[in-house]
C-alpha cells in the first residue's frame, strides 16, 4: 500500500535557522518513511550544507516538480527553490536573504497543497524579523497560511506529552485576549478541536473547556466572561452534540487532562496554552542551560489544507553546529501523516 | 537542642472535611516531631473522631494553653476550642457551625503567633462558603491572616516540585489582574520571593520574572505593560541588588526555573503561577479520576508571622472517608520549620 502513503511537504525554514540541520536529521530516522512521503521544500544546497554540518550520509536530490520525487529512504528529496546564495548565509544571523527563503518555502508549500499536489504540509521554524525585513509583513506562519488560504478564523492546537489544547487567542494583549472570548469564536474552537481530535483517532473527545478568570471566575466573583460567554458556548456545544464540560477553573484544567479525564483542553489564551505544553514538552539540561528535549507539535486548525509544525524556534544560538534535536519534527510529521491519511 | 525546635501552631481546618483527617495522618509520621514542636489547633473531639476515620493509635490529648503542650511523638496536643458539636457533625456538609470552628482555628493560631506563643502557623483548608454562612465575610485564608496582622500587601508564593512562584495578583479578574501590574507592587514582590528564598536555603537567589503578554509583549507588540512596568521594576531590583531577569516569556520561565537556570519565579496572575505548579505537583489517578498526588504549599509572604498551607481544598467529596492525602501538609509543616528556625 506504498502508493496511499500521504506526500508531505517539509519547508526548510529559515536557512539560517536550525531547520535545514533537524530536516536533514529527521531524514535518517527511517520512521518518516513508513508513514509518508516525505519531500522538503527549500534550497537545495543550504541542505546539502546541512549534511555536511550534521554528519552522516544522506543524498540530497534536487526535483522541479512532486511528480519528480522518488521518495527512497537516504535520499531527501528537495523541491528546489534555489533561493539561498551559500557565499552569503551565515547561520545565526539574521538577513532579508534568509527570510524571503524561507517565505518562499512557505507558500510554495500552500500553493503545492491547494493544489493537491501535496496532501499536507509541516513547516520548520521562521524568523519573523528576517521575514518582516525581506519585505513580508506577517507576525509568523499562521497569518501567512490564513492570508494564502484566505482563511479568517484559525486556531492553534498544541500538542505534547498527552495534551491537547486548542487556544481561543494566541499572539494579542493579555487585554485583548480577554476580550476575544465570544461564544462563537469559543464554539468555532470546540468544534475544530473535536474534528482534530477524531482525526487523531479519539472516536468521541471529552474536551475540556478552561474559564477565563482564576477558579472559573468563582461564580462571578472575579470576571464575567465565564457566565455571559463560556456557560452558553458549553450549552450549545452540548446541543451540538459535543462531549464538553466546563468552564472548568484553568489551575486544574491541564492536570485532569494528563491524567486523562479530558481528550483535549479549550484554553481562552497564548500562555493559558502554552505554559503547561511547553512544560511538559520542553526539558532543560541543568549543566549546560540549553535544551535537552523539545518535543510538542503546533497544528493550524480551520485552514483547508493540514499544517503542523516544530513548537519551537530558529534556535540561532545554537544553529551550524549540527546539535539541534529532530523530535518535534518529527513528531509533527507524524501527526500531518496521520491527519492526511484520514 | 530540642527545646530549640520551632513551636508550630497546625490549624485544623473546617471540621468536615479533611482537614482533622490529614492532621492526624500528618502525626503518624514521626519526622514532623524531628521538624518542630506540633499542637493543633482546632476542636479535640473532631480530632479523636479523626483518628477513628483514619484508623491506628493517636493520643488526642487537649490543652487549653500552649506552655500545657507536651510535644511527645504519639500524641497530639491540641488546643481545644471546643467549638464543634459531633451531633450536628456531618462530614461533607457545608455548615456555619463548621465554618465558623475553622475561623476560631484561624484567628486562634493567628493571635497566638502574634503574642509569640507559637513561632509560624500551618492551615489545614477551610470551606469559603461555610466561612461565610457563619458571618465571617472574607475570600479565604490570605484574608483573614491579613486582616487580623493588618496587613496591607500580602503576597502569595506556591511551591511545589522544584517550583517556588510568588504572584503579583491571585484573586481577582485576569482584566483586573493586567491593571495590578505595576512596578512598586512587582518591587514588592521581588523582594520578598528573594527574602523567603533565603530563608529557604538560598544564599543568592535567581528570579526569573514572567511578563504578562505572551512571548512578554514582543517589544511593545502585544502589550505595553512589559515596558512601562515590568523594566523599570527589574532595573530598580537589580540597583538594589537582586539577581533578577526578565521580562522572560511566560511559556517558558517556568520550565527554565524547573531547569535549574532561575531558583523562583515572580508571576503576574493567579493562573500563571498556579497552572504550572498545579501541574507538576497535583497527579490524577486515571482510573478512579481522582486526586493521586497532591504537593504543593501555599505561603504567605508579606505579614508579620509564619504562614504556611497546603495547597488543595477542603475535598468534602472524599471528606469521613480516611482516604485524604497528608503529602501537602507534611510539605507545609516542613517549610513552616525551615521558615522559623532561621
Amino acid at each position: 500500500m506504498f502508493s496511499l502513503k500521504p506526500i508531505l511537504g517539509i519547508t526548510m525554514g529559515d536557512p539560517a535557522g536550525i531547520g535545514p540541520e533537524i530536516a536533514v536529521k529527521a531524514f535518517y530516522n527511517q520512521h518518516i518513511y513508513e508513514l509518508c512521503r516525505p519531500v522538503v521544500i527549500g534550497d537545495a544546497a543550504t541542505l546539502k550544507k546541512a549534511v555536511s554540518i550534521v554528519g552522516g550520509e544522506l543524498r540530497i536530490r534536487p526535483v522541479s516538480s512532486i511528480g519528480a520525487a522518488s521518495f527512497h529512504p537516504g535520499t531527501m528529496d528537495v523541491y528546489d527553490l534555489q533561493n539561498v546564495d551559500q557565499k552569503k548565509l551565515r547561520p545565526g544571523v539574521v538577513s532579508p536573504m534568509a527570510g524571503n527563503a524561507a517565505f518562499q518555502a512557505v507558500t510554495s508549500a500552500i500553493n503545492l497543497a491547494l493544489k493537491k499536489e501535496i496532501d499536507g504540509t509541516v513547516t520548520c521554524p521562521l524568523n519573523k524579523e528576517a521575514l518582516n525585513l525581506a519585505g513580508h509583513h506577517f507576525a509568523g506562519h499562521t497569518e501567512i497560511y490564513a492570508h494564502f488560504t484566505a482563511s479568517k478564523d484559525s486556531v492553534m492546537l498544541l500538542v505534547a506529552e498527552g495534551l491537547k489544547v486548542a487556544h481561543v487567542s494566541t499572539h494579542v494583549s493579555l487585554r485583548e485576549a480577554c476580550d476575544r472570548v465570544k461564544k462563537d469564536r469559543v464554539l468555532r474552537v470546540m468544534a475544530l478541536l473535536n474534528d482534530a481530535c477524531k482525526k487523531l483517532g479519539v472516536a468521541r473527545p471529552r474536551i475540556g473547556v478552561a474559564g477565563l478568570n482564576p477558579h472559573a471566575g468563582e461564580n462571578g466573583l472575579f470576571g464575567w466572561e465565564e457566565e455571559q460567554e463560556l456557560v452558553p458556548a458549553i450549552q450549545q456545544a452540548k446541543k451540538d452534540g459535543l462531549l464538553v464540560e466546563g468552564p472548568v477553573p484553568p489551575d486544574t484544567v491541564f492536570t485532569k487532562a494528563r491524567g486523562g479525564q479530558y481528550d483535549a483542553v479549550v484554553a481562552m489564551y497564548h500562555d493559558q496554552g502554552h505554559i503547561p505544553v511547553k512544560l511538559v514538552g520542553f526539558r532543560l539540561d541543568e549543566k549546560t542551560g540549553e535544551w535537552q528535549s523539545v518535543s510538542g507539535v503546533n497544528i493550524t486548525l480551520g485552514i483547508p489544507i493540514i499544517r503542523t509544525s516544530v513548537d519551537h524556534g530558529t534556535a540561532f544560538d545554537i544553529a551550524g553546529k549540527g546539535i539541534a534535536m529532530e523530535e518535534s519534527l518529527i513528531q509533527a510529521i507524524e501527526f500531518a501523516a496521520k491527519m492526511a491519511s484520514l
